[in-house]
């Protein structure tokens, strides 16, 4: 048995009694029922995941994913390709937009080579777990191979394993990859059998021939591979992509040793329905974050049926939505640990 | 002079220069150009503001006004009144939401009774400037006089100014009162000129008679005082409650002081309008939080022209989105001051 089937059989669901103790305190609060709407139910989730009443979740680590993509020789993106690597050896130096973000909660921001174009030196800071230069163009066949979609996914059960087993409270999921919310739209159109046109948007910026090109690139790729929507794997390795799949590994992980994990925008929701695919329960585990720009990332969020809480006009990718959303979890905890119940203030009230 | 013409004729507008030089960093960012969304315009905004390329806003002050309010008698609410007073005491405590949510930024909450009914005592940790015993019955006369609306919108400034003297660098508005939503309906439905069922909702519960009664009452409170509504003042003596005037004067004397002000939802938006009524340069100042439950929330927020971060399906009040939203303008100070720039990154990378 291999690491991925392991990591799924390890996947609980969520402690049930313990949420609805959870529950009951929060309706007991001193506040009408429901009036703190998603904290409400964020903490209660916290609460099913970790098995405490009041949840711990002080160490933060945002978990950023980066691998190159094939397809971006069909020009699916102005941006240079070389802006991967580039911006993957930034985030160990704290000046990327989501390590700004997740300086507000402390949160350490952890970056994993898992499939960048070019080499990466051991002493850069990254955690190295290349398993291949880039996916191949899925306009001409596979991204990868079966093997190394597994094997993608297994980078991030890895990586996660490591943070939790260093005393990480919660995760959150990031991703750097010029082009990839081309294997992202693929992903979905395959899912959800919808014209790709539906689901491609502009990216961090979109090629010469626009958006009508990108989605023709991603028809021509699901025409070519023809990817089994019945076999999520067979659709990560055919029209996917390795920081996707490391993401969906992170997911799994979290769930499998029962912590919370938040999903950044688009591309992180597509590692999350792949997660979800391959267990349902892990759906327990995840906390949605921002609304993402991209088309997609709304049609992705239904799918898997989250509702995300930022609506920030971001499209930065890099974690940083979820990275936005670690203070609300923070303030989740601190409501069922500092509200006092109803009966609490009125014995107070009644010392005076 | 009062304060409250003295207050309007000191503010003015943010400084434009101040705000390219943000935007000018903001684009040299490492990051397309604009993908930070919101998180860009609050860092350019804040800039403007306080006059700060890299503003600092560390110590942030919740301001939770209370107040009750006559229209009560009516049975527009199953809330007991006295729990306006019950949970004024509790703020000072520490146990209510608001204070549970503005500790995850270590923000100060401070509780100003500005006409609740029943005597706070001196050592009850409450800043008392009561005008009356909660205002009049709206839908028999006018709420209150009006000298006591302005008097209400003086405790604000007063309040707002003595917080910020002692080092405040943001603001945020709350309320309490039992009811309040009924005088925010009312005056929405007077400045839009609709029909008061479109803007009444809930509330924290709402009576026997339902949305139906809450909004027949509203309409009658208009038909009675027949209300001007070119003149904000006489709306809100007419319609209007003493916290929200007293939220509206934190508002201006935020702006004239050149502090940021964060406002929470359906109550403090309709304080926000009326602010911006007296004096249309407050906007520039005020950043929006939540987006509330209430229905007449989407519309005083589309009245004003802003556009609320936060989908929590909150409806506490009590300044509890404003301080949700607090770490929001932290991730944008941050964002300005850590992220490096495309150029700087390139420098950094070069010296490897």
């Amino acid at each position: 048995m291999n690491v991925l089937q392991e990591t799924i059989q390890h996947i609980q669901s969520a402690n049930k009694e313990m949420m609805e103790q959870a529950r009951k305190r929060v309706d007991a609060l001193c506040k009408p029922p429901g009036s703190l709407g998603k904290l409400e139910s964020i903490a209660v989730q916290l609460a099913g995941i970790t098995g405490q009443l009041l949840p711990m979740i002080d160490k933060k680590v945002m978990i950023v994913c980066a691998a190159d993509h094939g397809v971006y020789e069909e020009g699916v993106t102005p941006n240079p390709q070389d802006v991967t690597l580039f911006q993957t050896l930034n985030f160990s130096k704290g000046g990327t937009g989501v390590c700004a973000i997740a300086h507000i909660t402390n949160a350490k921001v952890v970056t994993v080579d898992v499939g960048v174009k070019g080499d990466i030196l051991p002493d850069a800071g990254i955690i190295i777990h290349k398993i291949k230069h880039g996916t191949a163009n899925m306009a001409k066949g596979p991204a990868m191979s079966r093997e190394e979609a597994i094997q993608s996914i297994e980078v991030g059960i890895h990586v996660a394993t490591a943070e939790i087993a260093q005393g990480a409270h919660v995760l959150g999921t990031g991703e750097m990859g010029i082009g990839n919310t081309t294997p992202s739209a693929a992903i979905l159109a395959v899912l959800t059998g919808c014209d790709p046109l539906d689901v491609t948007g502009l990216g961090a910026g979109v090629g010469k021939g626009g958006i009508e090109h990108k989605a023709a690139v991603i028809k021509k790729a699901i025409a070519i591979n023809q990817p089994n929507p019945k076999d999520i794997i067979d659709v990560l390795a055919k029209v996917g992509g390795l920081e996707i799949g490391a993401m969906a590994g992170i997911i799994l992980a979290a769930a499998a040793h029962r912590k919370p994990v938040v999903i950044d925008g688009f591309i992180s929701t597509i590692a999350a329905l792949i997660a979800y695919k391959l267990e349902p329960k892990v759906k327990e585990y995840m906390i949605p974050s921002h609304a993402s720009e991209e088309p997609g990332a709304r049609i992705a969020a239904e799918l898997l049926g989250v509702e995300p809480m930022l609506h920030m006009n971001m499209r930065l990718g890099e974690g940083s939505g979820a990275a936005l959303a670690f203070p609300i979890l923070d303030a989740a905890c601190s409501m069922i640990k500092n509200m006092v119940t109803l009966e609490q203030s009125m014995n107070l009230l009644a010392e005076r």
